[in-house]
């Protein structure tokens, strides 16, 4: 399983690629950073930012993409680039038919280092171990994109198991109603 | 002056064309909704997304898109949606060349209607109003992309005059020095 992990942001977007299967050593194939200059116009960083993905999708050809979930309780300006940058990414992989995951800072700590509340240091030291680097990848997206590389590929079997119980569920319900019906939908007594 | 208003987001994307400058009577070109079904994935969303904005500008040739600048003091999930939506409107806009504008949803009420606490059936009268229509465009998100190219189109001198003030007093700093230069600046005194 080849996956492309995205720490989206506008000035660093953080890409490494990691390729392997859960259980057995990691192989890390890529890593970097996106840089957009914080003085060009917003509509110009998002160019620049698909154009930095899809070289990255290009060269590696992954399998999966997982992207960093945004939430908004940290700083309002941060989050409103970070929620475009994460955008970019998701269009750049579905465009291709590459399948996006999202998954938590805290999921992404958790799955390297066991805790969901570990510091910067503590991922970049264990993603150091996991690939067997000499060095931990700087500056801290670069090792955060590797992290959710990672995690995506501990992740994926139980979160696949988890699709496929979905699918089969909603296969289940059978006839599919629209949401909205056009008439009316009457209760009827059994 | 051809002005592509879009009022981002992800379930219902409001987008209209606006044709005319300031001080003359304004044409209503197309009003529509880019829509994209809620339970879709989010990436598929983005997708479906651009391939509506990518329509309008080819059907209509816009010479500037104004998109509602988001702001994140409201419900935390819409937002988060709504600025991945206006990522993938500016994007669209910006690969092509057109200039893009953000504009404050205050800014926009108080353009069309005089007033930026007015509500959503004021905006819509007086787009109708403006556009010489029969009836206020439904829905309100094809109205508010309406009223956006319409503040465009009336703030754009304004902004304009601006822009070009910052460009002369960005010209005026000469020579300029890159941000991280690789040997110390000295100050040199004269």
């Amino acid at each position: 399983m080849r996956v492309l992990g995205v720490d989206p942001g506008l000035t660093r977007c953080g890409v490494g690629v990691v390729e392997g299967v859960a259980g057995r050593p990691l192989t890390m194939l890529g890593v970097g950073v996106v840089r957009t200059p914080a003085d060009a116009e917003l509509g110009h960083r998002l160019v620049a930012i698909e154009r930095g993905i899809e070289e990255w999708l290009d060269e590696h050809r992954p399998e999966f993409v997982a992207v960093e979930r945004v939430f908004s309780q940290h700083n309002v300006r941060t989050v409103m680039g970070t929620a475009q940058a994460s955008a970019v990414a998701m269009l750049c992989a579905s465009r291709r038919g590459i399948p996006v995951a999202l998954h938590t800072p805290s999921e992404v700590k958790a799955a390297v280092t066991g805790s969901g509340r570990a510091d910067k240091a503590q991922v970049g030291a264990m993603v150091t171990r996991l690939l067997r680097l000499d060095a931990p990848p700087k500056p801290a997206d670069a090792a955060d994109a590797l992290a959710l590389a990672i995690c995506h590929i501990w992740r994926a079997p139980a979160v696949n198991r988890l699709q496929q119980a979905h699918a089969a569920a909603a296969a289940a319900r059978t006839p599919r109603v629209p949401r909205t019906p056009a008439v009316p939908v009457r209760k009827v007594p059994r």
